[in-house]
């Protein structure tokens, strides 16, 4: 369940769906598979973007690199077709291979043309560096937590430090997946935008909640700032508005918005990759003819889509931090969660701002 | 009217339209003012993609730079929201300013919304340096001589040493305006897709015509090489094919194969930039909702039309040098024709191929 | 003179220089012309990169593109050659073909080979639309316009309602000509960066200031919002470190952050272009030697380099608003600058928030 | 060793090196292990870009893509930073996940601090599908022939059917690896560029060996062409001419004109992707201080560096189908060598022209 908070929403005004999750829009499915015996603290978190065969029915799809120290696979495919065909796969930064090879046996188990009367497939895979917290030198992950976070994706998921999240940071606090969704009027039809985000960067005085400098009034107990950003944030967004892939790409650049109001600076270090798809329309892989027609949007009214994005990527990034819960990092020392680093502030120092922020986001 | 060869077309199976021009896209049209006084050698080529108000009802389009060694404008927002919604003006690089001074104002002419209820309008300009022809410094081209071209644009239109291209070179021999077009048939119905170029780059030794090394031969006569590429090509491609923004940059991208194929390796300073348009989908400046449907088309047999692309600009390209004809450039020597400089080597070395490739050029 | 406030930098540790203007940087200087006759609002404003010729020796820079909906010219050559060969014009959107010529024509006088011995020259110009305060149809600036701005820039300047910026609006407030600069001290020497805004874009709900949500306040008072964002804001950033093209690129993406934080969701109509410089190196139009050495730096560090970029842009902007003044727009109505719509704001509701405010920004 | 060819270039009048290879770069080393059991018709092909550890000193890099149907992985970050600091690994599509699980695997080995005390590090695997000769779906590549590749890397190497090109195709003959190099003199001293492409696209009758249309002529033997391309080519350029990652990436464009002259009109489905890299600066990972000084070169002379690029990438296609030998694809067809195809050809068919190209070619 999503961030269920009172904040007046300061740039959309749209509300969320039902749960409030990227499972929201219609078809779409979040698995994941965790790891946390205190040396493994890693995992998998897959999103399916539609119920049946994506390789036979691709979705529009964009990938934009915000920042590019990153090491996700298959964008190079999604902005040349402007088609996503597997699902999308999120884990630890050395555990890609693996991944890719589990997707690429789970495509090809379910399409028996790949490989033999068809071409190959293009897998996505996206990661962030969860080595402060999980031994990730170790690869620890397999192929078959791939498989298994594939068969058992729901429409209901956790947050948190979860799947691949367990062993992410946010802002120096307990970092991990977060998810958001929003519902949209066009025409007189309801849409729905979600996100999900694996969230692995930030220096703790950075971080800001709706215009309340947590962060900062935090990092003073901090003993040392980390020499430098070396985290990462990945951003899916799942929508059935009917963008094309050109219109993805603008929507994806929004992302940026909503990660920076939480206070980043985009640094050095993190990579912060976007990838959007929209299931609204379908793009056969065995086209019975070459002309068709598509549901379209035009880019007009476009600033309210914006809003939107940025709208729920903030949400899905603060929705990491309220239900993520402190571990023990690689060095024996607490990654605190959100709640447990506000509470252990207020010990110290009494502070009615973060009181009602505490109230507010319901930790 | 376009290049009337014999040569069975290498690349595409595919035969010109009627005109063999790109105005054999239905609703477009081209116009062009003509300088030529020994001094200024210069004019203005405009491409109409649409009989209408292409600012009301704008066309999908793309721009992709090959080399951006080069001046145009107007492509940052063709990129960004997919869409053309001026005519195309060709020029020389110190004209532009000039050029789109005029093209605004021809586009507030009929549309008095602009600047006051609406916002302001992208001015497409694309420009080639003519400086060793045509006195460019002297800046001889007129607002007044854009708003003739815009408005004296015909179906018909004359080749070679005529309007943008009049001071233009091409393999050191006398370049300038060429166009060529193809005709497909998808899922039962005829397409057509056009070129235009306006064409300045290359060096003599390197000019190749269907496997004919033609400058190789000529460059023997040569005095000496010009020390660098300081010249460049520009590429217009007009379909009525239901591409969008995404496959129209792709369409683009294959361009440099037919620039690559007459012989040209990309020089450092030559300004290859391409801009392609569909008129299939209009995109209304003021839409009525925001959904609406699009024709579409799949990417999957994409191999013949890249290969129509790759033809059809190709034969852009050797339909200038077939027609433009030998003019004075600014040091007083010839710029010499492909037939002058071909006939001129006959009377030196008897060459049997190059009697055949004038007969099938027609020249 | 640049923002003087009491803030303490939450993003950035780093200090203004000086002047707090793009000035403190050593060579740059900035020269403006001002129209403001009620109906003709508008102007020129110009940024030289270096005091001598920067044809002759140019400096490396590079071109982001945050949204593509604007009218910038030359951008294309400088993401290829990554090198700014010419001053900076700014001014409105149908000014820009005007400027071109101009500008083409100062760098002829100055180079008498441009054109004749060498090939031609890339102007850079950018522009925002003015047009609901300027009468932006009657393309109002001249050539004697940019040329004088040219002829006397210095490294004092105004902020504020001036030069390009005249007609300009920021968040519905009035907007226009900002700058800041900022010093960082690199391996023990002292290195200065400066940003110049020229600022359009925003809605006024969305204006926040250092965490004061000031537009949700102030837009209560609103009658009504625009229907869609038409605005833009161009930023220049210019530094001594010396960055080759790859990393101005990097920074330049650095200035969406800073943008953002003041409020902005970068809407569909706004053209939000960066060009940043450095002037540590210098690229000879004549290079003696092909092989030559170049001052450089490291990435490693560069999370600092990017927090004093978000700073000083963030900054440049909130210097718009605090030193433009109240104009009235082409409906008649007041464009209100930031003081006056607070002191109105303050004569309906007390505020204390924005009492502070005020004393801090020294409005 | 690379072809031995007696063609008078027709784009750039530089030589090669002493082994006609890439490795004729100084510290360039190539590994290769290759299986050819009938069903298993795939393998590895490594580039090491350095002889000492290329992750603590980073060489300058650049990433180009020609078109985007393609798997490789490791691009983002060499575009973002501009940097390669791992080998290259090229090897089948679906061996892309074990390969790069390997070489983290040895990069780990070789550098304990990843993962520890500094952050992740990003591997490069390029990719051809080679599903119609390998059984593909087979995963048949381990992590060990990876290891064993980057283990037994030479300045020697076998060029054809082998490494990652035994199951390879190109223009529908034999395809696989393939090397040149060439020399050039700059400012009196000698510089050396390399190619090694991994070569499987193409139809037979495009294909073109310096003007003669080898291709047209043999595929009237062919039963029938390939519904539509499913190829690609991975291209390699090293070099120790001081070229910064901008200067790289618009030699890495250059590659397409060499791929082009063979014939190439960049289909649909063919991952055409190119990395460039220069060994002359190195970019430390620990560096001691920010400020440092690098060799450079001028962009102003850069034809010549264009042209060679284009001869030696051009001429690392025409080793390949010299170099690789007949063999049986899946579907028991014979996959020809092209000195096969011009026998049987000739076989049916006197030829001159044919005949003379085999002798030129060695073959």
């Amino acid at each position: 369940m999503g961030l269920t908070h009172p904040f007046l929403d300061p740039v959309s005004t749209t509300k969320p769906g039902p749960k409030n999750l990227i499972t929201d829009v219609p078809g779409v499915t979040v698995g994941q598979v965790t790891y946390q015996d205190g040396t493994h603290n890693t995992g998998v978190t897959v999103i399916k973007p539609t119920p049946d065969n994506v390789f036979q029915n691709k979705v529009p799809a964009a990938a934009h690199v915000i920042n590019g120290f990153g090491k996700s696979t298959g964008l190079v495919q999604v902005q040349e077709l402007g088609t996503l065909e597997t699902p999308i796969v999120l884990t630890n930064t050395f555990a890609v291979g693996t991944a890719e090879t589990a997707l690429v046996k789970a495509l090809m188990a379910d399409n028996p043309d790949i490989g033999v009367t068809t071409g190959t497939v293009n897998p996505v895979i996206m990661e962030c560096n969860d080595g402060d917290i999980n031994a990730i030198r170790d690869i620890f992950v397999t192929e078959a937590d791939v498989t298994q976070a594939l068969a058992t994706t729901s429409t209901s998921f956790e947050e948190g430090t979860v799947g691949a999240g367990v062993g992410m940071s946010c802002y120096d606090l307990k970092g991990g997946i977060g998810s958001a969704s929003r519902v949209i009027n066009i025409d007189g039809k309801p849409f729905t935008m979600g996100a999900l985000v694996l969230s692995n960067y930030g220096f703790l005085r950075d971080l800001n909640i709706y215009n309340e400098p947590v962060g900062a009034k935090l990092a003073a107990l901090q003993d040392a700032e980390k020499a430098k950003e070396n985290g990462s944030i990945i951003t899916i967004i799942a929508t059935d508005i009917p963008f094309n892939s050109r219109q993805l790409t603008r929507i994806s650049k929004r992302a940026s918005v909503g990660i920076t109001r939480t206070g980043a600076f985009i640094g050095n270090g993190s990579g912060e990759i976007v990838l959007a798809f929209s299931t609204a329309n379908r793009i056969s892989h065995y086209p019975k003819t070459e002309l068709t027609t598509q549901a379209a949007i035009s880019d007009d009214k476009f600033d309210r889509y914006f809003r939107m994005t940025v709208s729920v990527v903030e949400e899905a990034i603060l929705s990491v931090l309220t239900h993520a819960t402190t571990v023990t990092d690689r060095k024996g020392q607490p990654r605190q969660s959100l709640r447990d680093a506000i509470d252990h502030y207020l010990t110290v120092t009494p502070d009615a701002a973060l009181e009602r922020l505490k109230q507010q986001l319901g930790i």
